[in-house]
């Protein structure tokens, strides 16, 4: 009976996900969607790109997720980079971001001429990856504090995936992580998808993640 | 319309884990729900705890939950406790245990005389904390590395726990973590709560989980 009903609410979800994706699609727009485990790194990251994509001409919005708190918007508005927040607890505690609270930030966002929406999504490496929420790309990251066996313990995150951001490898040797593991793990769950080391502190990878970001080819459209 | 089925889904599982609660009682064992986001150290935190209990002379089981993998089940075989593997995945991907897995999940382990269940829930700081399964306590783990905001962005998580661990504080200066302002933020959501600042690596602060998870008060039953 739950997982009945939980199919229905994930296929009206998908239906308005593609409605998104064709609209944005018609605007000239492209969105990613920024996935991980909460603390791996998701608003340093974009604070490090959005710079490096305004740089290259492109104008980019935001749509931060988060249960409850404008700690991360308010993180990101130095950036100058217009923003909405949704906070899912006014949802119900939701637990992802859905295509529905995504239509209603994109309406929130249209005064704005946009080239590009990345989407920090609810810091979690389960239910996110179950809804699609329009994105014409998903970026997910995981740091290298978070255990070799993250990949393979939680395979439909990093199925979904497009670009997966191997994250605080600066402090990879100070925690004994075992960096290459990692990365075979996420290999073995998605061979094709794009791997980068990164690092907020360094900097490292991040030039390499906007180029992506900005230059990607849309195939789900 | 989701609002709605939810909340019903919700109340059918909290019925059933108010049966647990008191089927437990009725055979004098005690259960805590161990829950964190993915990589925080919950398996670490069993097998340090779990010899600790044994020496204490308490009979204890394991319940494992996972979305997929037999990896912590693995490794908590050494320990010598029953174990019993709960993947997910095959109920539909579930970010979470429910009352009625850790119903059929007891019924395994009724072979065995116990005092104390282990539950080592989806790693995810938002819906196992939605869901009862019928334990006793939680203990709820959050590393040095995951940032000082998390119980504020996370705050049911934090709001139902009964004991914190504050885990991975060998790699606190590494990673320069503001162990202190994370701490506070515990106790804004949580001013009861028991705090411990833990070490898998030096063993800090595990006798005091253990003697915690020993001789805590059923307060909820």
């Amino acid at each position: 009976m739950e997982i009945k009903i939980v199919r229905e609410i994930l296929e009206e979800n998908d239906e308005l996900a593609d409605e998104i994706r064709l609209h944005l699609k018609e605007g000239g727009m492209r969105m990613i969607n920024v996935m991980s485990a909460p603390g791996s790194g998701k608003t340093l990251l974009l604070e490090k790109i959005i710079p490096m994509l305004k740089k290259r001409g492109l104008r980019v919005g935001i749509i931060e997720g988060d249960i409850a708190t404008a700690n991360d918007a308010q993180r990101l508005a130095p950036l100058e980079a217009p923003v909405v927040l949704i906070t899912t607890e006014t949802f119900g505690g939701g637990c992802h971001l859905s295509a529905a609270m995504i239509r209603s930030a994109l309406a929130q966002l249209s005064s704005h001429e946009l080239d590009l929406v990345l989407v920090e999504n609810v810091g979690n490496l389960v239910c996110p990856a179950e809804f699609d929420i329009g994105a014409d790309a998903s970026l997910v990251l995981v740091s290298v504090v978070e255990g070799e066996d993250k990949p393979l313990k939680y395979p439909m995150m990093f199925r979904v995936a497009d670009m997966v951001c191997v994250t605080k490898s600066d402090i990879a040797e100070a925690v004994c992580a075992d960096v290459a593991k990692l990365k075979a793990n996420v290999l073995q769950i998605n061979p094709a998808v794009r791997l980068v080391e990164t690092s907020g502190k360094s900097g490292q990878g991040m030039e390499e993640v906007a180029s992506w970001v900005a230059g990607f080819k849309i195939e789900k459209a």
